[in-house]
């Protein structure tokens, strides 16, 4: 099957226009038909191989989110016409540890929706800029958002994922004091998952003019992070900090600002290494300094399940198949509130 | 109550014999006459002023043994003649989270035991290199080892809960892969506790000469360090590793043999930091830098109680008091094995 896509020739190539094939669907697959995919900032890294090892021709995408078209004959789980999703994984060795616990995303055999091994054709997989797309059925997420929210459902399939799973795996909830870093498309998530999970939120920007914007997502209190007084007043407080920052910074700022026993995780990865951190602000109060990784496919299912439930989205900005290269640009200035859609629609105009 | 002591009057001068004064005891206090005082890297740091804020006259040792010489009216717990010990901590404030818990070590009025702000005389808490000491009972641990190990129980007051705590915080037992970073004073209790436990207790040591060493203090393998092939053949498969180096090294050659969701907790404090750990090392499998500081009371007395049971003592060397100058100068060099113990009783001769 052929279909258009929108992805790069080369890594100084901007993104256009491009037919792709993908395979037919085998006894487990899932066929979609594409309707809206999200523009994560690691599209932008691997279309322009700044993380080197890019393949070409290169389809970023993995915030997918469509209706089946067509499913393979040993699919029980999924019909033609239901609305679902498809995140940063479309495949893993499906017998290890973590496979069998749910947590794919820690799979060594894990396959990423774009940019990774596969059989099909051209040898790599082909992500989420595109009309159509094959999926196993173990990777295939139910949205029972109400279909005008689709387009704002597709960011959780990786900003609401990457977010959602360390806050439940470190407990954010009632009687928590939970700190996001950085208020963009992940941290916007961060802020409203958190919130509708119950904790005390504070939302740690560098920007005064993100106060407002902050409170408006659930924040219970907003700190400029530049401010050592505003800092100091939260000090030895966190049970919980999520830092989705990816640019290197200080993070002893932000560990000094943990309880006893209290956790700092990253889930952005810097190009360059963040300062190293003092050795005494985890040795004082037992801290941890952790990472995470996007999330597993039941924790995936769980998060869609209940942001559909409480009623939530991700705050988006709509484009065009070929405005793509403008988004890019703005979106390297911070200037999208939070995320931006691709309409598959205008892919074929 | 004047008493002989071992201490120096400047960071540049060498420790030297000295009288000192010893509060009387009040209605809650132990006056405890010490017989052994182990040695701490940290004694040698203070008393030279290496971490800045050292005050003079400078007394240390934290690593006390000895027997009750009398107690205060309201001490119910101990009595005249019991062997007891006294750690890292003296005081702290009582109230708090943390001391209510348990933890008094992370308290934030926490007392050293010497070069911490006290009402007696000089105005600063003075240690365990001394003939007496006056302790608040809350911080006097009871000894059930045989009194012919007692001055091997010393190192357990610093070595032995600043590897303790760590190792049951994070779960060291059976079916648990633990590592053990450096094969020191610290190390080699880590060592001892972590089999005694019932953990597989790996030992991981720059140097090929501490490999029967290792093994005999209850390591069930030995990997060296510097050598890339046995470090890899030990990848992501570590429940917990117990990192006791202060020398800025390397992490992420140890985050790396973490299994998912391990933690690696730092006991070391290095003098210039280590080189900024890998977030990637991090993220991939959501795992944790930690750290940990001594333990607390109850801990402690958890500790002497289980290594009491389980016949479990420091590796030690005998010093005299004047031998001091020399035994810092042997510790420097990574000489001894595995810790130095000063007769208190050669103080008077
Ligand atoms: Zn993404
Ligand atoms: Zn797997
Ligand atoms: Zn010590
Ligand atoms: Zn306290």
């Amino acid at each position: 099957m052929t279909i258009l896509a929108y992805g790069a020739s080369a890594a100084d190539q901007p993104l256009s226009r491009m037919s792709i094939t993908r395979r037919a669907p085998g006894p487990h697959d899932v066929q979609i038909q594409i309707v809206y995919c999200g523009i994560c900032h690691s599209d932008l890294h691997q279309v322009r191989s700044e993380w080197a090892g890019t393949l070409y021709p290169c389809v970023p995408g993995h915030e997918i989110v469509g209706r089946i078209a067509a499913v393979g004959d040993h699919v029980g789980n999924h019909k033609v016409g239901d609305l679902v999703g498809v995140g940063c994984i479309v495949d893993s060795c499906q017998h290890c540890a973590e496979c069998d616990e749910g947590l794919e995303n820690y799979c060594d055999g894990m396959i990423c929706t774009y940019n990774a091994p596969t059989a099909d054709v051209p040898g790599h997989t082909l992500g989420g800029y595109s009309q159509q797309i094959v999926v196993h059925e173990r990777y295939v997420l139910k949205i029972t958002h109400p279909e005008e929210q689709l387009a704002a459902v597709a960011p959780l399939l990786c900003a609401g994922i990457t977010t959602w799973s360390p806050l439940r795996h470190w407990g954010a909830g009632p009687g928590k004091k939970v700190g996001i870093v950085g208020i963009g498309g992940l941290g916007h998530m961060g802020v409203k998952l958190a919130h509708a999970m119950g904790a005390h939120v504070v939302a740690f920007t560098t920007s005064d003019s993100k106060r407002a914007d902050a409170h408006a997502l659930g924040a219970d209190e907003v700190v400029i992070s530049r401010n050592p007084d505003e800092m100091a007043a939260h000090a030895k407080s966190f049970d919980f900090i999520l830092n989705t920052v990816a640019a290197p910074h200080d993070l002893d700022a932000f560990l000094s600002l943990l309880k006893r026993d209290g956790t700092m995780a990253l889930v952005g990865a810097p190009a360059t290494p963040h300062p190293s951190p003092n050795v005494f602000s985890l040795i004082l109060r037992r801290r941890s300094l952790a990472g995470s990784m996007i999330g597993g496919i039941p924790e995936t299912q769980e998060m869609l399940d209940f942001c559909a439930e409480h009623g939530i989205t991700s705050d988006i900005e709509m484009i065009r198949a070929d405005e793509i290269e403008a988004a890019y640009a703005r979106m390297l200035k911070g200037d999208v509130k939070y995320r931006f859609v691709m309409d598959i629609a205008t892919m074929a105009a």
